[in-house]
């Protein structure tokens, strides 16, 4: 390849999410939602990366990457930008790590439709502004790095072990929700920072 | 990679653009709209695939996704859907590529304002509508691909040599709009069918 494809921007934006015997988040639970479960292991590590090819002991690697927003106003985003919080804080010693696959009926909606399931009849982004900024949460997408990826989404969430409850609710009312039918297959894992 | 991960549909949604000295269509001209051009070759070869790793012998290769619809509503996708045709028509034996890359100030804005931008102030879909079914098109998406891709979108567009003065008013049309003022490299490559 030539230089003239070389990208101005290297700003990290793919994750690869690897389970096996390394990493710095220790698995505690793994729950399967709907849909077939991933296996067990007994560590997941979040690494930046570009790569394609994954560790060769992992038990499994997802792959997911930070993207422009789907559906947000600005006055969304103008809220939740005042109230949330980033990955990585102190206290935030719990994580949970949650793919999920929509179904075709999902994807073939127009944007109107999927934004009026999501919001105006789900409330999906005014409900997670209840819970920020306990809940710090980075969104990946997965289901344009290729034609065949597991699961749409991997979103990640953090908080202090004191805020496991409020996380629990922010799901219960989550799936709950319209949305949540469209949701053919959902993982829970949940994880304790190793150093913690 | 266990089974576990592997997914339900098999549908080809990633395609490759390789440059280079074979493929089904012929490069007429490589222009350069905005930003940085790319190196001419004598042909491009469109490949449906799922490879990260190009030919060796490629000039360059560009990869790109089709997606679901990020702004089009369900009024515009019937419209649309009433008029469009497909690719691969026998009298469509020109085609255009054009890869486009926004600027970091359309990526940061919300979903609201980027269509308020595209269709209310620039008339994106309707302008496109109005070219149906002459000019046949098929969007990638290529951002999201990875941290570090040189280009967005990649548009191919075919139609019959009779329409090439409609396609250059499309362009043209587009190309006058406030949502384009947001495009910081755009190249346009004209080909004809090899066999045609």
């Amino acid at each position: 390849m030539t230089a003239t494809v070389t990208p101005i921007t290297s700003m990290h934006r793919l994750y690869s999410f690897v389970a096996g015997n390394s990493g710095g988040w220790l698995v505690e639970q793994v729950m399967r939602v709907s849909g077939e479960l991933l296996p067990a292991a007994p560590r997941i590590a979040v690494v930046a990366e570009t790569s394609a090819h994954p560790p060769r002991d992992a038990t499994w690697c997802l792959r997911g990457i930070t993207s422009n927003e789907r559906y947000v106003t600005r006055e969304e985003k103008t809220a939740l930008a005042a109230k949330q919080e980033g990955l990585g804080r102190a206290q935030a010693s719990c994580a949970a790590m949650i793919p999920i696959r929509k179904s075709a009926a999902w994807w073939a909606m127009p944007q109107d439709e999927r934004r009026d399931i999501m919001e105006q009849q789900s409330r999906h982004i005014a409900i997670g502004l209840n819970y920020l900024p306990a809940i710090a949460r980075r969104l990946h997408h997965c289901r344009d790095l290729g034609s065949n990826e597991p699961f749409d989404f991997i979103t990640w969430f953090e908080y202090a072990p004191a805020d496991s409850a409020a996380f629990n609710e922010l799901l219960r009312e989550l799936r709950a929700s319209l949305e949540w039918r469209y949701v053919e297959r959902e993982v829970d894992i949940r994880l304790r920072r190793a150093d913690s």
